[in-house]
């Protein structure tokens, strides 16, 4: 059975030493001190580890069931529930108006991680639930804000969000789901929708569901899409619980993963449902709640991989196969430990070096979301809308990739489900998929982001890796092995954004047949930009005379590993990009 | 639900053009004419389309269960079994002599290929029994061969491989199950084996395991390791079963996928054994059926893919989301397919390109065990034992990676089980596994093969290499599109194996932390020397005024793909390489 233990040194790394946070010009950032941080994330490491993570096999082997209309969790994952409720660790950067904490989102990001890699699924009842929140806040009327957010705040109700049709993912502007207006002046919703994460459970004792829907004469496609919420029980004036609203479970989906999480069938069948904010603009607020929800998928990403590289470490240490090839290492034993044999440790060093430098993207990317939302930056702004779809796409693939490798470091034991491993692969896979597939987040970049506001946030983004790497280039000890690698690196990146340009106004699919390649080489080049930082905060603290030297010596050598093993991923991503959609597009659609 | 359609038309390709199997010197290929494949593999095309494929979904769901010590298979699979016994489709490649119809392995192959495509569960069942009859065949008796292979060749009787145990998979030197000699001349077989495939099912009247066991007093190691054939129920002289011997099922194991197929726990109390062979040499019994079931267990990783692309492929033409960019293409729906999306043509590119290039280096490789056996030609059984890994490492790596890939087309859908997505990459991830870990696969390759025979084969291979590129140079249409990226990736390759030679004797790690990208970088220079090959004889063709115009054309435009967007990978491959050692060994164990 897997175990975990949250990376509170790293954590505390990215936090002080790399984004120093106590020490940045944002609302209430001057609050989190190492000590201050230190106790939160130890406290919320803790409940992870003893609470969520043990019930991680349990919901994947029980699942959800629907019974007599409703659907019941997974033994135990009620009561951690309550704990995670009455810990407040649903409330931290929820405003205290509606009885949050009010405390920076950087710090919401870094708590929920634990949590999200010992129980992805459970987790999930919360993220939702924080989504909705999120939802209301920045665009309910203050009734509505006053009726739903203080019960969403503590999750004594959660929340969920009904965008896809079976019909229609992606492309929104297809849906059905209609919303009929009612002489009080609300509306009545019929329509299906699929997928509902947290759609039903036996959690909270009311579930507020946000729709998507159309109102009938309303304009064309995507123009003419509003959001509702919709509560399971509708709530009276007194704020007490009314009647069954019909908005049903029709099903409970069989999955690959994510057991724990009740993914539901939801019909509408005439259901009471209140518009937010302006008829037909519900996409706008689909869209400001969107850096945030990606940003925590992507952490779904890196954070899947951080717990199944802990027990792929374990496993390694543990486990007596074959000999050092340059002499035996446990020469009492009868083999040693596989973690001497070199692509185990290439193996480990890929999965470190990912997550490391992930945990620093995100947790950056939240400081951005704080900075924009807080100080009213807009290039905070812009560049937390460019990084986005990296941070979501990105990190998402590789956090599967790596729960992969992980698994392959256990052999055949990695494929027997009681080992624990193959659930950290079927989790990761969902992250790729939900919050806009993967091909939709390079599409977004590619044919959206790059161009944003005449280019100006890729343009900054490029000025932060130049102005980072002029400002070291006389660090001896950076030089080679993180400056030199993240210029080339970055080199390639303009080369393709230069292609794109270049080539894509005579065709837009040679921008479009490239998006792939251009999400995973950004990638690589923000990682890459991210351990340089990682690099010389490490350095710094050595010179100063840190104590936990091995850590920071650890930390600039899986730095080097990255610079020197992934960051060449970069010119081969620009060498296909280059092809452009020549080769992409030239079958007819009969000779696939 | 998925479906399936055996690619009869690229399967003659391969034979037929690519690799004029009827035109070889090796006996029997004379008789392998385009209309006796034809035949027999549109026949192995429908037992897979109309028998297996409906039993994969349920093979799935319920899984193998144990129930009084015997093991149940899914519903339908034991009629299943049936069939495929009685169409003689287990003995196409077996010996005459024992029942079988001495057709060539390759033909065996490409008929396997349908059925793996269709059920890869089911099929491991008469996969496994194929390697005890070989392993018989080339080392057993002239008894035991009489007794045994007749009821193998048929899968009267299935087969099993025991070589694993709690505690040693790879290191097999570490084995505790030991054989002691009884005074008839016998073995009592004591231990406990594990990750036995189709180790008890209800479709056989009796189940022949091969045990490797030590006898006590032999030698310390892998040089004390014996086979042994030791039945389910003992075989009588007059060839009608007898007792049950002590070899019980201790448990079936919940896995990650290949549900169908029965992974069981084996206790051996005492049970009795035959030796196989000479005592202490049963791992060269092992080793000879190796490249043979690793090259099985290829086919499986690019069998699945090609099954998932199948169904990506439709469900692409199918789902409407969207709208071209360059200008809607079906104006007439609400929406276009998406196969008008560049980003999902890239990806279905990737799989394609790859899938019909590994199906034609696992037919070569197929000819090459073929030609090895028959005529016993040393080359070809070394560049066979060369290209071994990369089929089963390279190929099972991408079969995975292109299942997944598959299933992302699907969005959503792809997580939800009733889609049938989940399971191919499911099913697809034991293969990296099984049959030696990828990265056995990748130390074979750079810490044994290459330096076999003093470098022969791979200098053998690089000959081939350069000898196609100079007699075609002069072929315009092959030049800028095929030759020369072909050069570029071969360049690269041997670079590889120069820095192994000049590095690897100062420390065998410099080697070693590269394997598993030599063996990915070797790969794709194999898949492009496939295409290069098959885009020339496409262009025979062609000019030769082939019928099917449009199948010739787009192989040739996929294979420019995989030349254009996959062989840059091995520039990246060979940068990873040349770092060396260094930053894979640098951590302490205790600082992962």
């Amino acid at each position: 059975m897997p175990s975990y233990t949250a990376p509170l040194r790293d954590m505390q790394f990215v936090l002080h030493d790399l984004l120093k946070v106590s020490e940045q010009d944002i609302p209430g950032f001057a609050d989190l001190d190492r000590d201050f941080t230190a106790a939160v994330l130890e406290e919320s490491g803790k409940v992870a580890s003893e609470i969520l993570q043990p019930l991680n096999a349990v919901g994947d082997t029980e699942g959800c069931v629907l019974e007599n209309g409703v659907v019941r969790t997974p033994t135990g994952f009620k009561a951690a529930f309550d704990a995670i409720r009455d810990g407040g660790w649903t409330s931290i950067d929820c405003s205290p108006e509606f009885g949050g904490q009010g405390l920076p989102y950087v710090l919401h990001t870094a708590a929920q991680e634990p949590f999200v890699s010992a129980n992805m699924a459970f987790n999930m009842y919360q993220g939702l639930t924080h989504g909705a929140y999120s939802a209301i806040l920045f665009h309910g009327s203050e009734a509505q804000k006053a009726t739903y957010l203080p019960k969403l705040t503590t999750c004594e109700w959660t929340g969920t969000m009904n965008l896809t049709e079976p019909h229609c993912g992606t492309d929104l502007g297809l849906m059905r789901t209609r919303a009929e207006l009612h002489a009080d002046g609300t509306y009545r919703i019929t329509g299906q929708k699929i997928f509902i994460s947290a759609g039903d459970h036996d959690m909270a004792e009311n579930i507020i569901h946000l729709v998507l829907a159309k109102i009938p004469g309303g304009p064309e496609g995507i123009k003419g899409v509003s959001l509702f919420i919709v509560p399971k029980f509708l709530v009276n004036a007194d704020g007490s619980l009314g009647a069954r609203n019909p908005v049903m479970v029709g099903k409970v989906e069989e999955k690959m993963g994510i057991h724990g999480n009740s993914t539901c069938v939801m019909n509408y069948d005439g259901a009471e449902g209140y518009l937010i904010g302006e008829a037909h603009k519900g996409m706008r607020a689909m869209f400001t709640m969107m850096n945030e929800a990606r940003l925590g998928v992507g952490l779904q990403g890196y954070a899947q991989a951080e717990a199944a590289y802990q027990n792929a470490v374990a496993y390694a240490k543990d486990r007596l196969q074959g000999r050092d090839i340059t002499g035996a290492k446990a020469p009492e034993k009868a083999a040693d430990p596989i973690i001497v044999h070199p692509d185990i440790r290439r193996n480990l060093m890929d999965q470190k070096s990912f997550v490391e430098g992930a945990r620093a993207l995100t947790y950056w990317g939240a400081t951005l979301i704080d900075r924009a939302h807080k100080n009213g930056d807009k290039d905070a702004d812009g560049l937390i809308s460019l990084l986005t779809p990296i941070i979501k796409g990105f990190q998402t693939d590789k956090g599967f990739e790596y729960s992969v490798a992980a698994q392959q470091v256990y052999g055949g034991h990695g494929y027997i489900e009681e080992w624990g491993m193959s659930q950290f692969a079927r989790d990761a896979r969902i992250a790729m998929i939900y919050e806009g597939a993967n091909g939709i987040q390079a599409l977004d970049l590619v044919g959206r982001k790059l161009a944003l506001d005449g280019g100006r946030h890729i343009m900054g983004f490029f000025d932060l890796v130049k102005s980072f790497i002029k400002e070291n280039e006389g660090e001896a000890s950076l030089k080679a092995g993180f400056l030199d690698p993240l210029k080339a690196a970055s080199k390639d990146l303009q080369d393709a954004v230069m292609y794109f340009m270049a080539n894509g106004a005579k065709d837009p699919n040679n921008a479009l047949a490239g998006s792939y390649d251009f999400m995973h080489m950004m990638g690589h080049v923000c990682l890459g930009l991210m351990w340089a930082k990682m690099a010389k905060a490490a350095g710094e603290a050595l010179a100063a005379g840190a104590a936990d030297k091995a850590f920071y010596e650890t930390k600039i050598a899986t730095g080097l590993y990255y610079m020197a093993r992934q960051l060449p991923a970069t010119a081969m991503h620009l060498a296909r990009i280059q092809t452009g959609a020549e080769f992409v597009m030239v079958l007819d659609a009969a000779n696939f």
